[in-house]
């Protein structure tokens, strides 16, 4: 595997090494208790993991025996630091425990396979003993779908797929690639790039997520303007099921009734486990242009994204922010620091345009050959432009593009002073967009006053849109809060519920590219239908008959 | 419904009142018995309806009165006609059968639903009493995918939806439309039109089939290119089942699980019948652009049509025949006519230019605003030229465009001289393109020669590409043939066998748009895998547990 485990948190984003100088930041923490109604912010640190109880394996000898003897002792693993790192995934919900010490889910024994026929013996002998399979890649779900849950059975272990990382093939010709599906974000993409092609993959999970996850959330990334999300990409996959592996046709089109391969995309490791995909790759982008508009309000923003992707503009981002996101950002950066001549001269052009209300920004990547760039750069400009917008150069481009995978990192100094920071995210029809963000964002305000740790004390709500599509687009919440310190995951449950049933009763989906996982399997009913909800089930009866694959996950 | 049903041939193709000037083409027919190497072409018939025989219905009288009470006495047909005309779809194999008078399949009863509530009223009563039912929407199939068959049910009533063809909705902003399953294309086309607007679903069976039926076999319009195939437009449907209705999700994009609407694309009515469909819209095109390039060969414009769309230049169709597909129309054109001055120069121009060996003619359609238009017709031109290509103009994309439609008419005549004619296709990765397309070729030709009617007679044997990605391209093989009129079912069964056999050895697959239906049945397991027919009978068996949605279709 391309990332050696130990360096990474535990029980937290990313790598352990990587410190945040917001920590130490008094200033702030001042700013930031005044935005958020407090008097003050207290340190509330994580417990360490000499600190931490786990309870001891329940796979007996024989089993820890033959999972040796099917992939070798140093690919058993039960070690704590081990089961820890694969207990839960890295949601703020799932952090929330593992910064409490709280390992009641955790595997049994974590199994790193290194090819499919070891994925299908050890899934084949776990189902014979009746042991629960959570397949497992980066373990970055933030929707509880890696939660090591035993489910009904006696013990759980996790398929670590991290060690089936190879690049197999290019196909330039038909321009696809076939991968394991363990291989790591920047990892897949070196081996890519070499040859001069990229799968453009990039969510914000990137550096520490892994092909075959992408797959199974149906994930999307930042750049899926150009390359889509997984169920536009993946040609066909390899899966390892209970009943035997299977592969998925591989056609570029086929009226040969349904496509299977579409079965799996989003599916969880619920029907089964990807073990090798092939996808659609590009050639590497010879030019790219990051850039920077601000709009007079998210209408305007919405409207020129809107005419942008419907006019078919090559864009492969577009990632427009609410005024409420612009500002916080905007404030962030300036606290404590001295408004220099540029900030003043630059806000005071903004209100002379009449900017003065709440602007959105707006970070428009384009990318290709340079008359592609320049081109789809012109159409975008002139469509910002006569929606009242003004060019705000390439520096906010770049800046976002250097902290394009950063965002996670900033959870962890939160939560060590009392704040709670989760995002959410949902996607509708263009008609809707306006009724269903005012919604959300209604429900997650009055759900974290009404949740808060005293009176007066109040959230600070988000949002961006980021994946657009010519019938309608992603919205992306965040949301940070004072943490009710005697109740947080109860506070965290209740801010949730409220935001989900406002996306359920207002026309969105409960996810555009996080996922179902545990934390939204009280919507998917409403969502697929009570048919549809049986359909899922006949399939994941089909391949996985007891049940043993990711228990709790995707289907309830 | 916007068809007269009556106007249409109950055992052909079409218009009844349609006359081909071939009929009476001594001089045609003569070049063709050359071609095939066959002394004469012998006429061969049409049985007329009044000499057909057809058993007598097989519901009872209490079923077919509640029929009525759930329909209407009108939207109960039992007459010879309306049960001789849905007895079949409209391939060569149901022709043959047709046109000998043999209605051993035919529906017990024809029933004309008028909403989406009448639709699953007369399913659930079928359920009860254990009737087959076949959906029916125009009938075009061309895969045996409507055949009357009543399975192991002692009846079979064909549903047909024709009689539910409004336009519902247009979100002009969304960039989508709602509509009844059972309109018609040209009726679909004509109310977006006045609405700005075009879904640009154009099949060679436009005229004559409906929305539901081109999401039920996956279907792909000539123009592709541009709007996509049913998974690419449809956004969501509503379905009714013998368990209940039901709405996939109407999401731009999810990530709550897999994506049920894709499980109905290509179902066929297996699963349950599409009763209304949401789908992506266009503005119609300002512009169109039909024209003509001559390739050098078919490797040379294969390789054209590869570059435009990995370049990703806006073409809607790009449709490329091969030598022999070029050479027979060119030659069926010529026959009788004395070669005039033009058509000598154009000829020697092209032997000048060294296209004297196996030229191949593609027709280019590029669409949108003028702008659009003529960059992609500018850039399409330089690929073309670059590989040898000559433009042979506007003249030969607008005969193509006139006659766009017009392909299956020109079966009855042929039918009546003893000469069978039929079409199949498949698609592949484009590192595949060459091997496929050899070894149906071959499997076609000699499997013709094997089960001519005399030694020495052969078949015309010809293919075009007209549908194409970034990774790979659709093949559609049209083949003549002189029929073996002592054992014309086998002489079919064998020669289908053949191609499609070649088509599963060397990566195809079975269908790129014509579906499974009946006649693709065979080769499903090896498409899908084992275990991905049992996750299709699961499926089934949940919405359909009797099995009654059209029997012996889709799943073996």
């Amino acid at each position: 595997m391309s990332i050696d485990r130990s360096k990474l948190q535990w029980n937290g984003w990313g790598w352990a090494a990587h410190k945040d100088a917001m920590a130490e930041r008094e200033d702030l923490w001042a700013w930031l208790a005044n935005e958020l109604g407090m008097p003050s912010l207290l340190a509330t640190p994580a417990r360490p993991i000499e600190e931490v109880t786990i309870a001891p394996s329940r796979l007996d000898a024989a089993e820890r025996e033959k999972f040796v003897s099917l992939l070798g002792a140093d690919r058993v693993r039960d070690d704590t630091y081990e089961r820890a790192f694969h207990a839960r995934g890295r949601s703020y919900h799932d952090i929330l425990h593992l910064r409490a010490g709280d390992l009641s889910l955790a595997p049994d024994a974590v199994l790193y396979p290194r090819s499919a026929d070891e994925v299908q013996a050890a899934l084949e002998y776990a189902n014979e003993r009746g042991i629960a399979v959570v397949p497992y890649g980066g373990g970055t779900s933030v929707v509880g779908g890696v939660s090591a849950s035993s489910g009904p059975f006696k013990a759980v272990v996790a398929l670590d797929l991290s060690g089936m990382d190879r690049l197999l093939d290019v196909d330039a010709v038909s321009g696809t690639a076939t991968a394991e599906a363990g291989i790591y974000g920047p990892a897949l993409e070196k081996a890519l790039q070499a040859k001069g092609v990229t799968l453009g993959h990039y969510p914000q999970s990137y550096e520490f997520s892994t092909l075959g996850g992408w797959i199974a959330h149906r994930g999307a990334g930042q750049q899926s303007g150009r390359y889509g999300k997984a169920e536009d990409w993946l040609v066909s996959a390899k899966i390892a099921t209970p009943r035997g592996a299977l592969s998925t046709e591989s056609f570029p089109k086929s009226a040969a009734g349904p496509r299977l391969t579409d079965f799996f995309i989003g599916s969880e490791g619920a029907f089964g486990i990807v073990t090798e995909a092939t996808f659609r790759v590009h050639p590497v982008p010879k030019e790219y242009d990051f850039r920077g508009f601000m709009f007079r309000d998210f209408a305007s923003g919405t409207a020129a994204i809107r005419q942008a992707v419907q006019e078919e503009l090559p864009c492969s981002m577009l990632r427009l922010s609410d005024a409420d996101e612009t500002h916080f950002y905007r404030a962030f950066g300036a606290v404590g620091k001295r408004e220099g001549i540029a900030g003043k001269l630059a806000k005071a052009y903004l209100d002379a345009r009449g900017f003065g209300g709440r602007p959105s920004a707006l970070i428009a990547v384009f990318e290709g050959d340079g008359d592609t760039v320049s081109s789809a750069r012109k159409r975008f400009a002139k469509i910002a432009k006569d929606l009242g917008a003004i060019s705000i150069g390439r520096g906010p481009g770049e800046r976002w593009r250097a902290g394009r995978f950063h965002g996670p990192y900033l959870r962890e100094p939160l939560m060590g002073r009392g704040v709670g920071v989760d995002t959410l995210e949902t996607a509708t029809r263009w008609s809707n967009i306006e009724t269903l963000y005012s919604a959300v964002r209604t429900a997650l305000e009055n759900s974290i006053r009404k949740t808060a740790p005293r009176p007066g004390a109040h959230g600070i709500v988000m949002c961006h849109i980021s994946h657009s599509y010519p019938d309608g687009a992603s919205l992306y919440f965040t949301y940070i809060f004072p943490r009710a310190l005697d109740g947080e995951i109860a506070q965290w449950q209740a801010i949730k519920k409220a935001a989900s049933d406002a996306i359920a009763a207002n026309g969105g989906t409960i996810s555009h590219h996080h996922g179902v996982g545990e934390d939204h399997l009280p919507w998917m009913a409403q969502e697929k239908g009570a048919l549809g909800i049986e359909i899922l089930r006949a399939v994941k009866h089909t391949l996985d008959p007891k049940g043993i694959l990711n228990p709790g996950k995707l289907i309830p």
